[in-house]
């Protein structure tokens, strides 16, 4: 029988710039009695990664450009928020009805730069972490110092949609997976042979873990158990579809 | 400690035109020795309701239509599914490199209507359910006939989305479940009060169950165990994001 079983850990607490999530992790789940197994994938909440990073912005030390004025009177957002959003992005995709969809650095489309204030104190916003697949390899490296096991790691963060209303949690950084799985080429029972068959799971994996997360912090990491994952080291790049690819920029 | 399960239903078998999809279920729980508990939400792959909804069309009795031929020759694909898929559809949104994205009349934006060649014979294609959450909540009755329990049901299909690569499964129809989980005004653990905090979890249940599934048709049922879901009557309808607001048209 194909399972699969997803494992809140809580008892993070609070953590600080400079704090190893990866020692973190270890020392949640010994206290829960969770042992990792091969073939584990840990996703993490963006937020606590930031914050390990330093990825935190105080509002009240920005000093928002004359475009950043502007825009944030057009969308009823606050200057200096927009001034550290269009910092984080290479390119606004769309502005409207108070939304501000742009593209990171790293390639992201989502909703202002992926910049948020929930979670982190009141004057501050989180950042996305800056390399986060490098998170990801650093945080899978450390839970392979403390348990001898390497789990693959997915670093989730919500992200709205076009057409569809909620958000929904995808992957913003990635190791020791790859991020889609690949049946193009097989053959259903009927001799068909698949054509649309790449599923993002590193994308899937991220949105069961939110099952369990929640939106508040006290479920910043999920072990998902019993997923088929190709273990050879992945990249949350492999997920970013092509510009010229792309209809909907 | 929070915890989900997903269990995957195998050999449930070739589903025929008149089958109960909910009877079915039960059978080959029965024969896998799973019982339903409370709070349990099935997830069922669209293409076996489909199936037993008898919405395949043999596109070798399909006449496509002037309109039909030339969209199919401007994108590379057959005149006889161009015309089903332009059957099934509100409206085009997008065309372009070999894709066709339209609205269909339930006003899901996605590839080709949802229909599809898959697991349904190699002439033949399946189209989604003409009223999804009808569907799951037929098959959730079906259930309770059979069962006395009355999980939760999602019918999920395989979207592909822009700017990301790779599918990644979405509810077409739920019943028995509320589809979005709305945490805006609860306060995190420093008092700000959360503001984009709707997940669209009936979409991240099916995102889950993918992760079984897969995307041949050996495991088209999917039991999530633990899931935080409201147990009221909800519509995919939650879901569809509202004309006026969507930048992405």
């Amino acid at each position: 029988m194909k399972r699969l079983e997803l494992i809140g850990v809580e008892g993070i607490g609070e953590v600080a710039r400079g704090d190893s999530i990866g020692r973190l992790i270890c020392e949640a789940c010994a206290r829960e009695g969770i042992a990792f197994t091969d073939g584990d994938v840990v996703v993490i909440a963006q937020k606590i990664v930031s914050k390990a990073e330093g990825q935190l912005v105080d509002l009240a030390a920005v000093q928002p450009s004359p475009r950043a004025r502007e825009l944030a009177r057009e969308l009823g957002k606050e200057a200096a928020l927009v001034e550290v959003i269009l910092g984080e992005s290479r390119g606004i995709i769309r502005t409207g009805a108070r939304a501000l969809v742009v593209e990171t650095h790293h390639g992201f489309i989502c909703a202002n730069a992926g910049v948020d204030q929930s979670n982190v104190g009141k004057r501050h916003v989180a950042l996305l972490p800056e390399d986060p697949d490098g998170s990801a390899r650093r945080i899978g490296e450390e839970i392979h110092r403390e348990t001898g096991k390497k789990p693959g790691v997915v670093i989730s963060d919500s992200f709205g949609r076009p057409w569809r209303l909620g958000t929904v949690d995808v992957a913003v950084g990635i190791s020791g997976i790859k991020a889609v799985k690949d049946e193009r080429g097989l053959k259903d029972s009927y001799g068909y042979e698949l054509k649309a068959a790449v599923a993002a799971i590193a994308d899937e994996i991220a949105a069961a873990a939110e099952l369990v997360m929640g939106k508040r912090d006290g479920v910043p990491v999920v072990i998902v158990r019993g997923c088929e994952t190709e273990k050879e080291e992945g990249s949350v790049k492999e997920l970013l579809r092509p510009v010229a690819e792309d209809l909907f920029r």
